[in-house]
């Protein structure tokens, strides 16, 4: 198994955590092996994940760190096995690349809740595969990867593959919740945040067939949600509207990425309605008030992305429905400018990298 | 409608708080309207409610207060247009006398969750009734109560009726949830707290054909928890037995009637696990982490007593099983004592008072 040079866009880790910034390195990418496929990057996705990863906000980043799990490119090699994928063809790449193939959840198709030692591989900063054995992966931040094709995706034709890349994490992880808890037509769904995650996620329940609201701390989003297809929007510092729809959703989709008090959500939901926090992976911000959930039944639960299988019914999905992430092209050199933009807010949703500006980069 | 003077305990709330005390009054009963019953009360159980109800420990007691909200008596009288009951009926009556009778939740039989202008009608302390007009109710802790007829539950002979009382709340309390979640052969139940509602929740879950297993904080609760049915019994306080026991559990019943932190309950769930709290109606101890509900896909979530189809399936569920309560006769005059000892968790595992004491009491 050779070792190729590819270009990248990465960090070693050697300014304090906050400080970290992305530049141009060199990683190694292994020749495919029998059950792998090389993919040419055509496009990258930015995620917030990136964003803490980069920075070690979570302090479990392993450096040199190259994000990036929203990928889309092409096959250019397949491995002696591979049966899936053809040279030619537009395929994806999202959080993960591996799991331990073996635990319950793995065997019921449920690889994004993968029990095995160390849980799933993820697409980057994978440091550990499911033997135990130390492993960094690096992510779609550069020109090429090079993945085992029971994780990599079929891209829909009719996909526009310059804004498909979201749906490989922020697709799959507003849509996975949204299936398992059945939304369907007549479901009243809360969708809080309206960021990358949050605006796909009002795009696949309304096509879901469900009445969907916005709800959102920033009254100059509110254009914005309608055009994405909500219902109606809900500012939700306004007290007054917050009250008056207490008891009135199913369902509430929480894409909050950072620590929030979930109470006042809480009481939106109707009697065994269900509010899902995909966002923060964290504590949340001061105790969940029991005295609310119990008086209707409520539940409180969270989902993290999805499985392989319904990262494809995600695409097939969106292809379906003609619903497409609403993104903006980045050259790879401007990376660190659309962080400082993505924690002000200031993307519409989604920055998705041109690879080709990378693979034109001198060496 | 004539007013009745009926012997009973209560508390006239002069004191402070918590150094309120039983005594006896005399409070008013109406003679029964058309759909009413007059019920002889031949026992009353003690719930921890009653206890913080007496104290105003949740700032809603309206005194005078009566307690009681598990009564087993005889039907002495029956209005014009009764026709469920006939006197001589041994009956029931749990936490609830009334609801508003149209919201959703009252029309899908689901009274519990009353979502009416002030919900449903407690049986004491139910200040106010569905249409709105004040309405102090006053519980089973006297030697009569008049009940609408659809709010009275009967109780199937072969129930041993001096134990048959704590069915009508910490019965209901713990199958509502074991019902609605579906628990069933081969499930793997926890239930924390070993009290009254726990001690009800492991004999119930087991029944069910759950495998139980007891969690106590309290080590010298293992033999009887044993004895209640549970296969097994996790010391909470033990670290290394909490570890070796994560992700093992399909549902948890908590019964903590007092702020707590459910962490580390929710590590001990599988993916897709659910833990239910039914004891405490107040904030949680510190805030729930949504790294360990999502990285499972866990639910969180609350039960609030039972339905009254649910309080008449768990009557009848216990008397074919050959479920009884574990409980202590008390008289009437040693109730107080009773709450000191129920604080000192020092109780196997329900108080019942014999209401013949307070019968025999001179005017």
């Amino acid at each position: 198994m050779e070792q190729v040079k590819t270009k990248a866009y990465g960090t070693d880790g050697a300014l304090l955590n906050r400080f970290n910034t992305l530049s141009r390195m060199d990683i190694e990418r292994n020749t495919p092996k029998a059950d792998e496929v090389l993919i040419d990057i055509l496009y990258c996705g930015v995620c917030h994940s990136d964003l803490h990863q980069v920075r070690n906000d979570w302090g479990n980043t392993i450096y040199p760190c190259v994000p990036g799990h929203e990928i889309v490119g092409k096959v250019v090699e397949t491995g002696t096995t591979v049966t899936k994928f053809k040279v030619g063809d537009v395929v994806g790449v999202g959080c993960m690349v591996d799991s331990c193939g073996s635990c319950p959840s793995c065997r019921e198709g449920e690889e994004n809740y993968c029990q095995g030692p160390v849980s799933w591989t993820a697409t980057y900063n994978g440091y550990m595969k499911p033997d135990g054995s130390k492993y960094n992966t690096f992510g779609g931040y550069s020109t090429s990867i090079v993945v085992k094709e029971s994780f990599v995706l079929r891209i829909p034709e009719s996909l526009d593959i310059k804004a498909a890349a979201p749906i490989l994490c922020a697709g799959v992880t507003t849509y996975s919740p949204l299936r398992h808890w059945n939304i369907q037509a007549g479901s009243t769904v809360g969708v809080v945040g309206i960021g990358g995650l949050g605006h796909m996620g009002v795009k696949i329940a309304r096509a879901m067939g469900a009445t969907v609201t916005a709800i959102t701390t920033k009254k100059e989003k509110r254009d914005a949600a309608l055009a994405l297809g909500a219902h109606q929007v809900i500012v939700s510092t306004d007290a007054k509207a917050m009250k008056q729809h207490e008891r009135t959703f199913d369902f509430i989709l929480s894409t909050v990425p950072d620590e929030y008090d979930i109470n006042p959500y809480v009481s939106l939901l109707k009697r065994d309605g269900a509010i899902v926090t995909v966002g923060l992976l964290a504590p949340y911000k001061g105790p969940l008030n029991n005295m609310e959930v119990a008086f209707q039944r409520r539940t409180v639960s969270g989902s993290l992305i999805g499985s392989i299988q319904e990262t494809q019914e995600v695409l097939d999905f969106c292809a379906e429905h003609g619903i497409q992430p609403d993104v903006e092209l980045i050259a790879m050199q401007n990376v660190n400018d659309a962080y400082d933009r993505l924690e002000k807010e200031d993307v519409r949703f989604r920055f998705v990298i041109d690879m080709e500006s990378l693979k034109n980069e001198t060496e």
